[in-house]
């Protein structure tokens, strides 16, 4: 059945947004009376009826919970920096949502050619990404920041910094323990400076590998992913 | 250093081919003298000098073995069926290439949609990711193959049919042995039919999943490399 997306669900009659009811009415062609399922993003699909197939603000009735999904036992958060050609990063958010993560911070290093994002544009890659994958929570995207500032925010959990140059690193899956919380560093086309290698460090992130591969930056946030998924698997 | 690709490398005196000519000479600006690096996806890395910069045949002379790679201790085929969209095909050879993989078979089921792919374009993808990702090994891509063909060949090591159908599976993930050669299935769009299944697990396929999420058929092929790379490490 089709899926939609409402960011605001609560039980009786609420409206579509314009998007979603022109993909509803104009591309669908749903009916008055069709059954639809919405969901929030937030762990439950709802059943649901058409009542005024309008295009522009489709009304619908909520009906009963079809599916509810719990959290997962741990929560991932890739700090990543976005890359230059932003092709290679939109297929990061919509892999890594379909392999499973809860919360995305794009960063901007040292090296990082790019410094912006749009990110209501990258919203609509995650939200056809969960329904797609038939995810029931929508990961968080949030406002790019400074590396710098980022990581002297406090974390519930364990944190790494996954970096291509010399020093100790242990492997990442060897680093990680089930159940737990993990925030993964990621750089951009250039990786990490020393500088703020050392400021990571400083701040308590573990630094990994991610293997003997040379990878890619969007490759190595799906990797960094898949691994945590795996471990937790 | 600039890394070029050779598909037949001897000793002494070659000849770039013509894109490689091109790029080492209209775009790279590189001169009679000038030092670059050879590779021709057999494991083996050669310094090298430019003879004669013709950006059509561009002379060089091989010197020394700059790197040589190992093979993998293991042999992973992932035979996959090409998406409707071509990109996501391109993104599981570029991803699974820098992961590390080493036969990827293109195979036409029951419900593909895509029945016929260019080979020759694919192939300058998996030169690019080698390239990039610093392996010295090029996958082999064969042509396209009826996945009914397929199975009923013969193959050293373990078989999975990674399917959404009901019935029992096991993890992927756990069912892997380290150092093992591994042959993977991973279906189109609609999934394997109920027919192909049947088919491949009379032909001693083990049935797996990839875990609880619903991956895109490309999501599914790189996820699948990754486990396989992740079980070996």
């Amino acid at each position: 059945m089709n899926i939609f997306f409402v960011s605001d669900l609560s039980k009786g009659s609420i409206a579509l947004n314009k998007e979603e009811s022109r993909h509803c009415i104009k591309v669908l062609r749903l009916k008055k009376g069709d059954p639809i399922l919405v969901m929030n993003g937030k762990g439950s699909r709802f059943h649901a009826i058409i009542e005024n197939p309008d295009s522009n603000a489709c009304q619908v009735t909520i009906l009963d919970e079809e599916r509810r999904q719990g959290d997962r036992l741990y929560h991932l958060t890739i700090a990543i920096a976005p890359t230059k050609n932003i092709d290679r990063f939109e297929w990061f958010l919509e892999k890594s949502t379909e392999i499973g993560i809860d919360r995305i911070v794009p960063i901007i290093c040292q090296h990082s050619e790019r410094k912006e994002i749009k990110t209501e544009r990258l919203e609509k890659i995650l939200i056809s990404a969960i329904k797609q994958s038939g995810q029931l929570f929508l990961p968080e995207l949030t406002p790019p920041v400074p590396l710098k500032n980022f990581i002297r925010q406090s974390f519930e959990g364990d944190k790494f910094i996954a970096h291509c140059d010399a020093g100790e690193k242990r492997l990442f899956k060897d680093s990680l323990s089930t159940g737990k919380n993990v925030l993964v560093l990621i750089g951009p086309e250039g990786d990490f400076d020393s500088v703020e290698i050392k400021l990571a460090l400083e701040q308590g992130y573990v630094p990994v590998s991610l293997g003997e591969s040379r990878l890619r930056t969007e490759t190595a946030g799906i990797v960094a992913c898949h691994t945590v998924c795996l471990v937790n698997q």
